[in-house]
């Protein structure tokens, strides 16, 4: 009953598939019972996890996994500034932006001052980047009195019921919104011979035109800045400025969905959107902010709030309390002191020439792209024709986590390795991550 | 400029109304620059808060305020099993649903366990209530097919695009949807008469006609079980259940928005609903949570839930997460050992006969009502024409704030005092409040 669904997403566990083992079933069984059948697990033997430390998951039994893939703790599992500055905070004070703390109002200037000369002028704060997303359209839409949204084609930017309507990559089963419109993923290994720039504009244009001829005014291009649900396609810089420029002409907003790209992963600046240089009108970010304490939230210009503000006071219990909020400074805190950005391109380049290496041995790697430490790897069933290689993809992760290395995958053919370490990553955990794909890709067999 | 939003909110803080110090000033300055035109402080002078504790708030010059509106913190600010868990499980572990862990387990069945007979089965969690009703949303219009949505005039359900489409009281410059239909609010006192239950029932049925009559399928009845937003309307227990026949006669689901009324503030059970006899489809859930930690969800009987688990994978990143669901835990735990659903059934009951006793003082108390710990105070300018005295609502809550009380208001009129302190309040605490009370009404002068 299961399958339909689970086939929309990328490494779901999938009943029956493989032996779990009798302790792991029960638990499963115990929790589609408690929980109900919305959620979904990863690898076709879901992980117990009991412990986190660094880059390392620990299952009951003192397994541990490398994880190269959770970004939310993105300075390593329990980082004890993060974890000091919340025990800290928490005996303190926990309340909330109807009362003035200073807290918010440091991390405020903060993030401002990553953004220097772009106009962004003010900090709004939510729990989840869902909530982030949901709150810029709202935006989008009061500052520009249109409602069409144009994103890529398996974009994923959140599950609230708007959010969830411009999010095709939840699968064919969620209904996209008729004032919504998908454009094709600027994917350059699949575009020999055109000019990516153009085609990405010549895409989005017509998207509005089309919006456009069903009576409808846009409101915005809401992009994630590495496209990393359509596959991870950071290049090549500069190609955005196109479609932005397009979007504003049309009066519409340019949203830089900064959730999974943001605080540093891509090794060149903060923000992913900075590589093209391109300016939002609001940039929305969450996963990493708080190290797994719930913060999301955006930047935004005071034009595109002007009038929001005027008419829709904001207020979100917990969004911007103290404690999340000193969890969002120690991780900028942590970011600064220990040079991650630095570090995450340091140890990406390792990390993708490593894996470009391989490929040297293995036929089925048709591509491998990277912003520092994102790194994707895209299988296809041979080089000529470029075809993806699904079965190929789902078995290498599972090897790989057999092997006790976390990675995912995703883009529409479901045939991109996704591989998004901490930041903290060492060169030797690195190396562990490309032994293990050299391994898994000797082993694994096409099945498409 | 901002007057007329302003007007909207209860209790919000109207630059220029009064003198707040240099300090205060320059740091509203700030806060303007830094988080733009939409957030809202309270009080004519804000507080500036740097430390909590059981039920006070504490300024930067050690000045106590003792907080009878918080309701997140229902525990009392920095409860120390609660920072206790938080910080034991930010240095174990942090991580997500798409792992197993035992944690969102053992929340499920506690929680699960508080509804029995009810046929409500499964838990999911989100971070904020605002997402909770925004998910209830989505799997009413998933089950029912409809999308149309009940509430009343006065109602407050969450700032995501989709459910601020159905909080009128967000004020009329934010849009309610087309599919939305507002029903009086079931006011005892203002209902002289006339059957309460029988009438708010006939409302309700209107308004499922209405949406009918403009081709629109009822999808849900949500109403938050105390009518806190509408003024606090507690009574007669029991009164809901024609409504509630009536939406499941249509075809649509009931939800109860327990995001104020939930954790034992009714004083007699976990949830406001249970007082009406009442099942719920979707009972929503969030502020008192996690007595501050961003944790919020939904509990849905099966066959709610059957169709959205089908199309629709679930997946809040940080919903469910260890450390949130610890935090959670520790709350019913606390809740249980310490008794504190009897406590505020006694408190709370010393909290509103003193304050009935101040009505043979003061003209202006036109009725207070109650639950458990959630008191409303209606204040109007004679007994007779019942009508509501707003500005001397403003007075008495920013004349409690001078005194070191901490209130605020609510409802249509804005006229009625909403009292919602811990649920730890102690009887000498609730004295306090009393007199507070008793003196800002001696000094209090209608304005309207």
């Amino acid at each position: 009953m299961k399958t339909t669904t689970d086939l929309n997403m990328v490494n779901a566990y999938v009943p029956g598939r493989a032996d779990v083992g009798p302790a792991t079933a029960a638990m499963i069984a115990r929790r589609d019972a408690l929980l109900g059948p919305a959620y979904r697990l990863m690898y076709e033997r879901p992980l117990h996890i009991v412990r986190g430390e660094g880059a390392w998951l620990i299952d009951p039994q003192g397994r541990r996994y490398l994880d190269a893939y959770n970004n939310v703790t993105s300075l390593g599992h329990c980082h004890p500034s993060v974890a000091e500055a919340i025990c800290r905070q928490v005996q303190t004070l926990a309340t909330n932006t109807r009362y003035l703390h200073d807290t918010i109002l440091e991390l405020a200037e903060r993030l401002l001052a990553s953004v220097p000369g772009t106009g962004l002028a003010h900090l709004m704060l939510t729990c989840t980047g869902s909530e982030a997303n949901d709150l810029a359209y709202r935006i989008a839409k009061v500052r520009t009195g249109g409602t069409g949204v144009i994103v890529t084609e398996t974009a994923y930017h959140g599950i609230t019921d708007a959010v969830s309507k411009f999010s095709p990559s939840l699968g064919v089963s969620v209904d996209l919104g008729a004032h919504v419109r998908l454009v094709p993923a600027p994917r350059l290994y699949h575009a020999e011979g055109s000019d990516l720039a153009e085609r990405f504009t010549r895409d989005v244009e017509a998207a509005i035109a089309d919006l456009r001829r069903h009576g409808i005014k846009p409101a915005a291009l809401i992009v994630d800045s590495l496209f990393t649900s359509d596959g991870i396609l950071p290049g090549p810089a500069g190609f955005l400025k196109g479609a932005v420029d397009a979007i504003k002409r049309a009066g519409g907003l340019f949203i830089a969905d900064e959730v999974q790209p943001g605080f540093g992963r891509t090794g060149e600046h903060l923000w992913g959107f900075q590589r093209h240089g391109v300016v939002p009108d609001i940039v929305t970010m969450g996963k990493p902010m708080g190290n797994g304490q719930p913060i999301a939230g955006l930047l935004a210009t005071a034009d595109a709030l002007a009038e929001f503000g005027k008419s829709s006071r904001y207020f979100n219990t917990f969004a911007g309390n103290t404690v999340s909020c000193a969890a969002a400074l120690a991780v900028l805190d942590t970011i600064e002191r220990d040079r991650l950005v630095q570090h995450a391109a340091k140890v990406g380049k390792i990390l993708r020439d490593g894996i470009a290496a391989l490929a040297g041995r293995h036929e089925a790697i048709g591509d491998v792209r990277d912003a520092g430490l994102f790194v994707g790897v895209e299988l296809v069933r041979d080089r000529a024709s470029r075809a993806p290689d699904r079965g190929l993809t789902s078995q290498v992760v599972n090897r790989m986590r057999d092997k006790g290395v976390l990675i995912s995958a995703c883009a529409m053919g479901h045939n991109v390795l996704k591989i998004r370490p901490p930041l903290v990553l060492s060169a030797d955990q690195a190396g562990q991550v490309i032994t293990a794909l050299d391994e898994a890709l000797g082993e694994a067999q096409s099945t498409d």
